[in-house]
């Protein structure tokens, strides 16, 4: 079996794979509104930055379809109403409200009623999930020279294909130097509360023949005190103009970490993770999840009753204990701002979408 | 509901909480024999290195009880199969192995037959269990002074009431501090994989009318960033002769963020936790516990089949990162060495076992 489609377009509805069931079940879900797109993204059903942008393109186009016996007034209307409804859905990913703008200015530039915003957004809704495999592809070949032959890596959460429309970006790095022939072995950190790593990536990973070996959260340090971990690669949400890089929750810890045993860390994420709006991590807005996450396991109460919890799903990680940042455009290195504004600015690599 | 014994005494047999259970379910266990209490250790229905060497201590008792018929030989044999077998229980933990060497000695050291070392041993059992109280106590009154009022203070895993035979160590500290009027807000680490912080410290924290919140271990470096974390306390399974400290996995990645925010980390423990055999972190034996605790969650396979698994129990943080180690007789400050040795050489403080 290989890694499923985290979405496809069946020609009139998205098709989602239901993550919070990977790897038990292989469930699938139909979304015919952006509505119920915006519902499986607030629950999880997608998740991971890039995937979650991908996936309210769709739902931009969704809109547009649902508004095509419309005049251009109503339909556009209807699009703004979507693209709001869209963006609430998680604060924390920059490229869902990326992708949600990109969407709408695409449908003001397009002349036409209705029908002809329901057409031309369904086509671009279709180039923006195309280019998102294909910009994945690309930081595979700029990253993979960053793992050496035999190297122990890290990764935290799932930046792999789930994550994204295909092939993944932070495990996107370690699938190009894995197909380049590097021997390699991953440390997979479980990352409660939600479990991506042990339920996500450990998968990809078995499913991609690449040796990986699970730990919970709490080990990452003991293996990199033991000289167990020679890098450490991880994906992002939103990257500020400084480099301050939003990312699961954890991220922050392994980076302190990895810089305390000397050992560099990457992230990995296409431009359209740069948020070039907001000056420093101090801008970036972090979403707070349900309590449930942690206090109940399978359905069922773990924690005591009556205990606090907070339950913070993303957290910034400084510019300075960031080695590079690993782009479709290539690998940038400190000085961060300079070098986003350049990556911002730098034509998209030429590839082939395959 | 106050915090139900960890472990009594009921005159012929050791009646456990069962550890594996809590807070969701009361359940006790009754154990007759010494290998009844090496199962109940091995399988963490009793856990806590205190309170573990108070059940190992009961173990000889029932041991010796079993040989009462025997001659002072017969039971000698018999007392020393119990003993490496309650030994063999779970490596990391000197407390166990304590326990287990003060019994025997105690046996080898009274006169007479089976009998009188059954009578012996049972009241030196019970002395050791009622000095773990006192001296738990006595490990509070003296770190309180390192918790200042309005503290906001992480701890990881239990070093509660439910890891000793009561108070606690690390919560003892909390509770002490509490007791004696100073506010308090508590960051409990859930402490994957076993959920120790989750299950039993929040679950004592809101017994003792404490303020904590839940976070997962991930979320420490998230927090301790913010300003939001004054100080971390946590327990001990063994420390070395030069301050290593091994604890309950986690524990080295806290110390180290905890140092990378200059914010001190505090041990607690009782002498007994104290082993001077062993110079050093390197010295101390890591048990590698079941893979099923990653694997699996409340009895379901959580991760990918075919993944690797690694699953440390403990981990060494060493002595440079900790800014004190609290035992019954004071607080104990750099250089660890001659700090442990005079320690180890201090009378009993005196206290009223209430």
């Amino acid at each position: 079996m290989g890694i499923p489609e985290t979405l496809r377009w069946d020609g009139d509805r998205l098709v989602l794979i239901d993550q919070t069931r990977l790897p038990a079940d292989v469930h699938w879900v139909a979304c015919e509104t952006p509505e119920q797109v915006a519902e499986a993204i607030r629950g999880m059903v997608v998740r991971g930055a890039p995937a979650i942008g991908v996936a309210a393109a769709w739902g931009m186009a969704l809109a547009a379809r649902g508004a095509r016996g419309h005049g251009r007034d109503a339909a556009l209307a209807r699009l703004r109403e979507a693209a709001s409804t869209l963006v609430a859905a998680r604060p924390t990913a920059v490229n869902l409200a990326w992708a949600v703008a990109a969407l709408l200015a695409h449908a003001e530039g397009t002349p036409g009623d209705g029908a002809a915003l329901a057409e031309a957004l369904t086509a671009e809704a279709r180039r923006l999930h195309d280019a998102d495999v294909a910009t994945n592809r690309a930081i595979g070949q700029a990253g993979r020279a960053v793992v050496p032959d035999g190297a122990n890596v890290l990764t935290h959460c799932n930046a792999g294909a789930l994550a994204t429309a295909g092939y993944g970006t932070a495990v996107g790095v370690l699938r190009a130097a894995h197909e380049a022939g590097r021997r390699l072995h991953v440390w997979v950190d479980e990352t409660r509360p939600y479990w991506q790593g042990a339920r996500l990536t450990a998968w990809e990973l078995v499913q991609l023949g690449i040796p990986a070996t699970l730990i919970t959260d709490s080990m990452a340090a003991h293996f990199m005190a033991r000289g167990a971990v020679d890098l450490v690669v991880v994906g992002a949400d939103r990257i500020a103009a400084n480099g301050d890089t939003a990312n699961k929750i954890g991220t922050y810890g392994l980076a302190v970490l990895a810089a305390a045993h000397a050992i560099p860390l990457y992230v990995a994420a296409p431009r359209s993770t740069f948020d070039a709006s907001v000056a420093s991590g101090a801008g970036i807005p972090i979403e707070e999840r349900p309590e449930a996450e942690l206090t109940h396991v399978a359905g069922r109460r773990l924690a005591a009753e009556g205990v606090g919890v907070a339950n913070p799903g993303f957290d910034v990680t400084p510019a300075h204990l960031i080695a590079g940042i690993i782009t479709e455009v290539g690998v940038l290195t400190p000085p961060y701002g300079p070098a986003i504004q350049a990556a911002l600015a730098a034509r998209s690599p030429s590839y082939s979408a395959t």
